[in-house]
């Protein structure tokens, strides 16, 4: 069975790279060649279109930045619906809004084309590793049949979380408690830091206790020495709480720390900080207080 | 060597127990009769006031609610001050503001007395068992004196912070992200809720990675239950981050997140939850979403 | 000189009804026959779709309800790039994103076509009496041009305020205000209810002084009858503050209160209060505090 | 019959010159001989303590800066009430918490001593006219007494708010919206400025509109020529926000925008701006956006 691969940025390139160290079949797409010719070179065949994908592949991963491109890729001119086949399965991992999965999984399920989405955590790291975090909605039935031989060659942790949304849903919970997690070190260590008391000392008497948090544990040391080479750039934790404050308008759930956090990361951003790990959020309470932490 | 022991409450009691049972002579003070009965039953002396206990310990601990209390305790009328001798140690275990830590130190500085700000985290469990966390601010040979004899007894880490108000300060760090922590869950998982995706599947999902924290691994199953028994109770916690708030205006911190999540608190609290843990904050979105999490 | 006119809604048909009876020829267009009608009735031509009006007329007037119909109307299929002339002049009345003003601007300059930005406020009866306000960005040359004998039919005060973009920029600034205002009383008399004092009594007390304001005597009377029958909805303003908050996040401009008043907003939406008067937003403090105002 | 005035600060001291211009026999105390002298040449007799005063008078006038100031001049040693006979009426001016208004007046009342909260607003030059606005809370009886001969001197207007507290709840209520109205045009003029539209010509474009108010005419034009003489001073709005704040706590009232305020103001009194007009607050939003307003 052939595998059709679209999306070969920072992440989609080392995922489709061990799908195909894993045996799989590959056909690829992107609009970069240079991104092409690298998996090329490594064994996938390659295609002129994601409608071309549709036409060879019966599973059909995509893995792009957001909601428009995913809907482009699949619904768009050229698209995987131009020539897909009843019974085709689309793998979306990309990071999108959960209302948007469910709008194009809709038009796909007129044409009998399944579709999962399937965002994953982890970063570049983990992307390589094959050792991703990967939340899935969609058909139960679906998942079952792609969980072991292709989402289990992408991650260590393959949990199905409801129907067709519920991935991206769960990955939206995520970065929510991320963003309020770092913004809460951010806000607590500046308070260390201005009454005089020393944030590594600090760092060390709580992170054993209730305070303490895989972010605390990852980010304080980077916010202490300054070092904010992402990880996970600030901009893509932007693009994703754009997409939870878009759900959480439609859905009725309140966000009041979620927006104030996204106005900081807004004001990061704007001083052109995007490109800076998430938790360069640290800047932003610095600013404010006039002081460095750490 | 006595020590003195003022302040016999849900945490002092089962820490002068400690003492007790670690071979320690105590003489004990509290405006409660059944407090020191408990104490005295167990074999520990005790005293009419704090004056009083002054005349005959030269090390001192003090538990107490809050600012005021320790204030009067220690500089009020039959306090300490009005019989301590040169060279008198208190240890200030209260959760305080730091700022009233450094007022009161610089007050028994005058007359000779030294004081530590030694506040503990962990609850009643971890006062029992004599495994709390205990952040400690004041002269570093004077904390060297009281570490392992005294200190030790009661907690499973005790760690030196900084000059006067460093303990009260690192605690109140913990309390500000401990606060953040939880209501960063309430937020997102009422978005779970709300988008129709099963909150403990989303609990599973998400646990292990970077949004993973012991404020969700404690609080997110108690949520999701409804079950609010205390742990430590919402009150307390409003009271550090009055203190904290208190801390951030005198030293130029800003705390915006802080604020929004007391006002939540203040809410719960007018409405009765102020005896709950203080992981009921996730009522203040069940309440505005209109719906249950979990 | 014929003048187009596309969108008659609830503010389009006064407007469009008070050029016709100022003189001006009109042709218009609405999706809805019979919004038509009733210009038709009153002396106006027709045409089938806004490629049309363009044809006919060098004059077009937009008033639609967001940023993507505008979009539509004029660079999309039938719309009037389609057949508008060099030198025509498009009047978009419409409240949209300053930014989409700026990109159709551009769009239609590449034909020849100018373009101004003019939304209003005041609501439907200022619609009715011509006596909106009218905040005008462009070409200056252009809007002296259409100043007195169009825009000058439809408002008591028509503004310059600079370039492409800068009309639906003042607007935006107005609503932001709006919103922020209304929130202040809400809080405020929220208090006073609280605290057992006579919200009729307070607004008596204070609306002479620092603390006055239009949102003040127009709302506060409206909050404490609890009578919300617009005047301006809810949804509305939902509208114009998502327009403000892109704008805020595209040119790095922080809005953290207007954020948080969004999220109250769109709670209140989620409980059906859209169609009400945006002053409902006082149910948001009542609801939190238990306490009817007023 | 004389009347007592003690407080003589910025307020105080034209407030006690007006009641010697209309007449009164005046007994004045304050803690700074300077401003004692001033009203000794003016005509006014003085004493050596708030008890002194008490004995001379059966009326008395405290215009003080805060709760405690007032708690300790009526309450404390050498205090009114060390020598007030029953039916001694003291009108508190100052501008307090309203709980802390209630608690006074609850232990005046064990003597037979009659207290109104009356706080003003209006700020030096209307203390200077005679023309403040007086928010009285207290007794109606009392008041009518006071009402036209003395505070009928030193006010525009003056209004019975209701039982005690109600004066200075309804102060409180004036200086939330205050705030919140400087903060709502800090946030959306710099909306302007960001995006490029000249935040003069926005002026006066939206002041006549929905978005217009006593806020806007007064503090806007000061923001844009970057001019903040007071005024009304940043620090004292701190301090009626603080006790808002505590009474929005005490009450279960929600203030979730007002404590975000609060912190822009600390983190400005951090940096030295205390002293400034309260519409400094601009300088809050230009530095979180590196841009000047205007």
């Amino acid at each position: 069975m052939k595998i059709g691969f679209i999306g070969l940025g920072i992440m989609g390139k080392p995922m489709a790279l061990n799908l195909l160290k894993s045996g799989h079949e590959l056909v690829v797409y992107d609009i970069e060649a240079g991104n092409v010719g690298i998996l090329t070179a490594a064994g996938a065949a390659s295609a002129a279109s994601a409608k071309e994908i549709a036409q060879e592949c019966s599973v059909i991963i995509t893995m792009l930045p957001n909601s428009p491109h995913v809907k482009a890729v699949v619904c768009g001119e050229n698209g995987i619906l131009e020539s897909a086949k009843r019974g085709t399965v689309i793998i979306d991992m990309s990071s999108i809004a959960p209302g948007v999965s469910r709008e194009i999984c809709g038009i796909c399920e007129k044409q009998g084309v399944k579709m999962l989405d399937a965002p994953v955590s982890g970063g570049e790291p983990k992307a390589i590793d094959g050792t991703l975090s990967i939340m899935v909605g969609g058909s139960k039935e679906v998942f079952d049949q792609v969980k072991d031989e292709i989402l289990g060659k992408l991650g260590a942790s393959v949990v199905y979380c409801g129907k067709t949304g519920a991935g991206n849903t769960t990955k939206l919970v995520n970065q929510i408690i991320v963003a309020l997690n770092i913004a809460a070190v951010a806000e607590a260590f500046t308070l260390a830091q201005k009454a005089g008391v020393d944030s590594s000392v600090v760092f060390n008497a709580i992170k054993g206790g209730l305070a303490g948090s895989t972010v605390m544990n990852a980010k304080v040391p980077m916010i202490l020495e300054n070092n904010y080479k992402p990880g996970f750039k600030l901009d893509l934790h932007i693009k994703d709480l754009n997409n939870a404050i878009e759900t959480g308008h439609e859905t009725g759930s309140p966000l009041p720390l979620t927006v104030l956090v996204m106005e900081m990361m807004q004001t990061l951003r704007a001083e052109g900080f995007g490109q800076d790990d998430h938790s360069v959020l640290a800047k932003y309470y610095e600013k404010l207080s006039g002081d460095s932490i750490g």
